[in-house]
């Protein structure tokens, strides 16, 4: 089905590609205790289904993503994240596989999340809506692929939190896939990357028109504090070398009524370094297609993602169910200048991998774009996802 | 003079140590082109000027630091900040030397900053408060240091920021230091710096009780706004590597209404790692102690900071004056996981000052806590300065 949802600020209303009412039989039981029945996900799919529903490749985006990966987003009108490496006689070509991606559950572009309206009271869940980790999301997207009918999935893909996701589909659904393959991601959210967080999230519940999570009901929107929130979490995005090329210390032409400045500063507290204005960019483009409460919520999953304590501590105890698949194979992504989550993060999961005895393939690429890299084109990556998934 | 100054959420008052009127003949000229005259600086003294005034150091505190270098600050009732470093028998002697450290302008311990009264208006100056540079601080501390009848100083000590003053002091007065000690510093803010900034800074404006600047007017405080900020700039004063030793993943072992929560997750948005919960309590110890628009206005002047850039590009052309005082000797610290102004960024320096000829000690400290390892007491701190400003 098809449904009209509307986002920001200004409210503007758009069309959901396709969504899907999960009404199985048993409710899905979520790590903070609630069950969820019944409840809407958001995909898109991409090529055809073979007969024997061999040819299913699950995309898992990451935390602000969305599950246009290979079309175009309806309410940024950009092209699709991964437009580069999906599509018909692409590196992952969807004249051969199926391609599936859906909106993670706590987000905001259709799937069950918190500016949902509640059946129960009939306004949006707002800061009622459940809890939920990356292993609830990976219930909710496995629900999906019964949907399908789909037994096994010839991959799985995800990077950062998708990277994540991907994991998890490893440690609870393992003989579901064959191939994982993870970039810029981690087994755990470290004590920065939750303070960071943390940060954000004090940023838009301090936004007075948050309201107390309520702010659709009260029609207003915490803009400020969400722009602030997304600025911090960029910042994490891009690496230190990436910005100080990009934007050094270079000032903007002209101060905000226009004038030219030249290299003068305009000693005024408008962005006046050209960094500055890029956040402030950022920020304002987030505002647009980004839910606040939602943002509070994919966060906390994230920052709860602890793959080695999940499993006593050990590891490689993430990985003796997966490797009980002969045809399972592992392809590990980072970027050399990714400092959110770094390569030495990658190479612990390798190892721990590599130790139940899987295949494993380890990449690390070099890269001048931070943790954002695993978004941007490059031979690099094209290769070696183009080697993995058409092995 | 001494003067009683309120601050805070809370308008707390408290008596300010020593305060001069820095009543000179000439306007000083600010960068900004605005002139001020007849204005307060804080200062606090310990040790005794020798006869011929030749015994003194100045110490330059860092962006939100104060003047109580080596006593009490009447605030936070906290003891000095480089206690372990400074007073009687110590490494620097106050027995042997007169150590001078003075509140920047701008700042918010009692000299000439955004929370004073402008005398035109008989109101607190607010965002109408000139803009402020390092160097402007600089030559606010040089009247200081003539109210002294001080011709030459026996050291100029700066950490981070404090650096920074201390670079420009070389730069404006060369003829005036012996010995130059930076810490932890940079000749120039990068671009990720200016962007962790300027984030801060949206957050204190996003603020509703920010009131556009005039909140002492409104008896209203940015609380949450400032808080954020500090938030922000907490983190990055931290190593991963260190947040991640000292806080890793754990949890409070309470929820904020007492209830044992084990290693079980609170599901809630309170704090519930150790980390958040530790943030907090920076943000709010920082909202007690420091001034929201002090805050926009130093971290203003610290991101116009380069040095290169003001001397045509060339970084050693800073240098040259100083390297025609034959006394004249520079020590660099930097500290191993120090990201905010990392050892590479003080090797530059290094470079630039050897190459005018200048005696330079380079000293890179193996550190476990960030850019605030400066501030931490360490026998190799120690050590080096006492080797330097004792020789």
């Amino acid at each position: 089905m098809k449904v009209k949802s509307s986002f920001g600020p200004n409210y503007k209303s758009f069309e959901i590609g396709e969504i899907v009412f999960l009404a199985q039989e048993e409710p899905l039981q979520l790590a903070c205790g609630a069950e969820i029945q019944n409840f809407p996900l958001a995909y898109q799919t991409y090529g055809t289904l073979n007969a024997d529903k061999s040819n299913a490749i699950l995309i898992c985006h990451a935390l602000t993503g969305d599950q246009y990966v290979a079309s175009t987003n309806p309410i940024t009108q950009k092209e699709g994240w991964w437009n580069f490496l999906i599509g018909p006689e692409k590196t992952i070509d969807t004249n051969k596989f199926f391609v599936i991606c859906s909106n993670i559950i706590g987000g905001c572009m259709g799937s069950f999340g918190p500016k949902e309206i509640d059946p129960k009271s009939g306004e949006p869940y707002g800061i009622k809506f459940p809890f939920i980790t990356v292993q609830d999301m990976v219930q909710a997207q496995n629900l999906l692929i019964e949907y399908f009918g789909i037994k096994k999935l010839h991959a799985v893909i995800g990077g950062s939190t998708g990277g994540m996701q991907a994991l998890s589909w490893s440690a609870l659904y393992p003989e579901k896939i064959n191939l994982m393959m993870l970039l810029a991601t981690s087994y755990r959210h470290g004590a920065q990357n939750i303070a960071f967080h943390e940060a954000g999230r004090q940023a838009i519940m301090a936004d007075p028109n948050w309201c107390g999570g309520k702010y659709l009901l009260e029609k207003k929107y915490p803009t400020k504090g969400l722009s602030v929130a997304r600025m911090i979490a960029h910042i994490t995005y891009l690496s230190e070398s990436s910005l100080q090329k990009k934007f050094g210390r270079n000032l903007q032409n002209k101060d905000t009524s226009g004038n030219n400045l030249g290299n003068n500063f305009s000693f005024s507290f408008d962005p006046e370094f050209q960094v500055e204005s890029y956040l402030h960019h950022q920020g304002a483009g987030f505002v647009e297609r980004f839910d606040p409460n939602s943002y509070l919520y994919v966060t906390k999953a994230v920052n709860y993602f602890d793959l080695e304590t999940d499993f006593g501590g050990k590891l490689s105890n993430a990985f003796i169910e997966f490797s009980k698949n002969k045809a399972g194979k592992i392809c590990l992504v980072s970027f050399s200048d990714d400092w959110l989550f770094p390569p030495h993060e990658t190479k612990k999961l390798a190892q721990a991998a590599i130790a139940c005895g899987i295949n494993v393939s380890l990449v690390t690429i070099e890269s001048t774009a931070g943790h954002d890299s695993f978004l941007i084109e490059s031979d690099a990556l094209k290769n070696t996802a183009s080697g993995f998934i058409n092995q």
